[in-house]
């Protein structure tokens, strides 16, 4: 079976990729409801595997069982609901302005809606190898739009992603789809995402993963002849911050929640706290003392693979190794071979303000408290920091009425911006954004999670002066598939007389 | 009077890009009403120096009054309509999805709408002094989504562009808006735009314009160590296919619309058809001969400005001494200085298919009509053609059941689809697409005609676990603003208890 893993060549790619464009032509043209029955039906062939992919998953990644079923679960539910969303069809944003042939110029008739893009290309997570791999949020949504999709199984978890792949594969031939609406790449170095993302059939690329991989996404695809939109989320360090009525109301139950929020998962997800600012004083004192004394008892875990647990130990010796960067506190377990230490550190304000390497994602169980002389402090740090997924607000409603401007220039840097609570748990809904200004994604128009991110793999395509018969179901006047539409400016259900 | 329009120096371009920042501050946090009065008062304003503006134009764009006067009443209704349509919120994609707190783990109350990216800057297009320049499409949008503008005004109509600007200054000033809300700068090279592109407080691009300008805007927004969104309209061929049974129907009085299609504003426009598909035969060469007579009588017109006029008889000129293309007709009156010759060519579909120099735009009152063995070189040309704003289809509905496969072909390479109509003439309306794959525009999933190119200049934010009194107006459980919302995927006006 191990030559099956070996990296695909430029030959083989070119055949996927074409394969993929002839798909195109044929599930383009398929019912809302079609697609839907697709995906519901990759959902039914996974679930039919679930306790082989699980076991492979765990014996790649290292993960806890409880935490991949999870996220299992959470993979079927996206393939369903993004299904159900697609058959609802309230995302091809339709629009019907109707002939107006009296007036002077005739107005014609114009009817819009979102078709798809064309063949995706989409890079497997090893932070989650079913919910952002190969049948992930991007794989759903690019399925949902009507774009055949090629994953490349990222090379941690290449056993995984061809089991979930058979299940895709299965549920191909159950709903006759034509075959080359999935294909299935492998390949350990970036030659192979290159060859990808520059072919001429790709129209676009999904890819959840590290700053570098991504940009470099992003700038191949942008120097091709015909560029093409790239939706890389790239992580970030999802900064929290601590206002002072809050700290003073609920430092010590706070520091619990965040002890975990910290170390979850041994600190592997995107929206992992790991900057948090507060205003110096004996409440920021407890409060580091607290979420210290909670990060000694949390016990180290392996991480994905050795070249992460290898990254969080360069990147969080040089970030501890800064001017200015005090350890605050570290797990009392021993860690053992790729496991990941939770670490708490501590810098003030101007420490980290001077230091860019301060401001970088150190990826896995570390987070760092920045200390604010004052109010103005805070906000110069609020200034200062880049886009982010997410940004949390510890506040009392008092907090938030001192502290205008500092709340309302966080609403520009991220995201998602949670009030008391914490950043990692992203719920899939339509509400949910996840994705926000560079460097935390290449475009934050759009996200990765929730039926919304459907939108990524579509563009809209108006129809002028076409009779009724030789429109899609969708633009119909009698309005057969019953979705929202906006007629003359008006949103509806109804049909057109 | 002259020294206001030398290029601006980069201590000017940074003071305006730092005062747009400021405004951009205070003018997100504007109700949309404000922003929506904001639009009409400066619609108002133009509308008090109508005379003197459209004067101005006709003295620099050599466009005359009718045509001008009908673009000036164009820019007035976009202000108003997408200012409407700002108020009424459908572009904001409110969605709600309420808290479940009885659930394992819990559910939180996510919110999201969209909120604008930040300043904008927007290059003048020469071909529409008011309707793509200062106070235009891009520039309407922008404000909407609740950007400020920084306008480059475009070197051929630096005077009609500081008549707008001052009227949208005087807008500013009676509505009470931030200074920096709206900024004018004149740039004559390539050094103003790259100042304004790069400038890091700039977060996306509005550009009109040919495919060097908006690729060169395009490479320096994404070579930034942030990139930003450039929306560049960089025109196209707008490939007209006449199938037989159509040809047969009506070549004649097809004839005449083509001409006047070709023709109008002295080819001049982003629309105009510059490519004409048929099949060879004898209804073909009637079609020919009759359009050829057609643009013998349409007499030369002045160009916008010699740079165009030059440029036009340089690309018609190469075109013409292309192997295997012949010129059909040219107009019977000869042009003045400054004036471009109507001119039809014709070549065989496999002189075509061999020379990518015939695939591109010659911006002006030119046209060629590429003859096709039959139907499957029909469908070869059809998809070797680059993207597209427009495509149109003349036929007939035997026509289409005959040439299914190139009706889908050509669905996938342009923006609007127009069966049986001439490509010119864009309406203003929601359901309108102005935009294209791919060289078309530099990003085909938005369009820069109609109030959802709004949507350009904004992103999502989601609000996470925030009190009803501390969410905007848009998302606040009584829906204050009555706007429509997805609340729980269910799209509706009304409140949440």
């Amino acid at each position: 079976m191990i030559s099956r893993f070996t990296d695909a060549t430029a030959e083989e790619i070119n055949k996927v990729m074409d394969r993929s464009w002839q798909a195109f032509h044929v599930y383009r043209k398929f019912p809302l409801k079609k697609r839907a029955d697709f995906m519901s039906a990759i959902a039914r062939e996974m679930e039919a595997s679930a306790d082989e992919l699980v076991h492979k998953a765990m014996s790649e990644t290292n993960l806890p069982e409880p935490r991949l079923r999870n996220e299992f679960n959470r993979t079927l539910f996206q393939l369903r609901s993004y299904g159900a969303a697609c058959e609802a069809g309230d995302w091809l944003e339709a629009r019907i302005d109707t002939a107006i042939p009296d007036r002077n110029p005739p107005r014609p008739d114009i009817r819009k809606m979102l078709v798809p893009l064309g063949p995706v290309v989409v890079f497997g997570a090893s932070n989650f190898p079913f919910a952002y791999s190969t049948a992930g949020g991007d794989t759903a949504c690019a399925f949902a739009a009507g774009c055949p999709v090629v994953v490349k199984a990222h090379p941690a978890h290449p056993q995984t992603s061809e089991g979930v792949a058979r299940a895709i594969l299965k549920a191909t031939e159950k709903s006759q789809m034509p075959e080359g609406i999935f294909g299935h790449i492998h390949g350990s170095g970036t030659a192979t995402g290159r060859l990808l993302v520059t072919h001429s059939n790709t129209k676009a690329v999904g890819f959840t993963g590290s700053f570098s991989g991504g940009k470099a996404l992003f700038d191949w695809a942008n120097q091709r002849k015909e560029p093409i939109p790239v939706f890389a989320e790239m992580g970030s360090i999802n900064p929290v911050f601590f206002l002072p009525g809050k700290l003073k109301e609920s430092a010590i139950e706070t520091a619990k929640a965040y002890a975990s929020s910290i170390t979850l998962s041994s600190g592997q997800f995107c929206t992992n706290p790991g900057l948090i600012i507060g205003i110096e004083g004996p409440e920021l004192q407890d409060f580091i003392t607290a979420l210290g004394n909670e990060i000694k008892h949390i016990v180290p875990a392996t991480m994905l693979h050795p070249g992460i647990a290898q990254s969080f130990q360069n990147n969080r010796s040089a970030a501890l190794a800064q001017e200015g960067v005090v350890t605050v506190s570290v797990s009392e377990t021993l860690p053992k071979e790729n496991q990941g230490i939770p670490t708490l550190a501590s810098a003030s304000a101007s420490a980290f303000l001077n230091n860019p390497l301060l401001h970088q994602e150190v990826f896995g169980p570390y987070s760092i408290v920045i200390r604010c002389k004052n109010k103005q402090e805070m906000r110069e740090v609020a200034t200062h920091l880049e886009g982010q997924l997410t940004t949390t607000l510890m506040a009392t409603a008092k907090d938030i009425r001192e502290h205008e401007e500092l709340v309302e220039a966080l609403k520009n840097i991220c995201g998602r911006f949670i009030l008391n609570g914490v950043p990692t748990g992203v719920e899939v809904c339509l509400s949910m954004q996840h994705g926000g200004p560079f460097p935390a994604t290449t475009d934050s128009r759009f996200t990765s999670v929730g039926a919304d991110g459907i939108k990524r793999f579509a563009r809209p395509l108006a129809f002028q002066n076409w009779p009724d018969e030789l429109l899609p179901e969708e633009l119909k006047n009698a309005n057969p598939l019953q979705i929202w539409r906006t007629i003359n400016n008006e949103l509806t259900k109804k049909g057109i007389l």
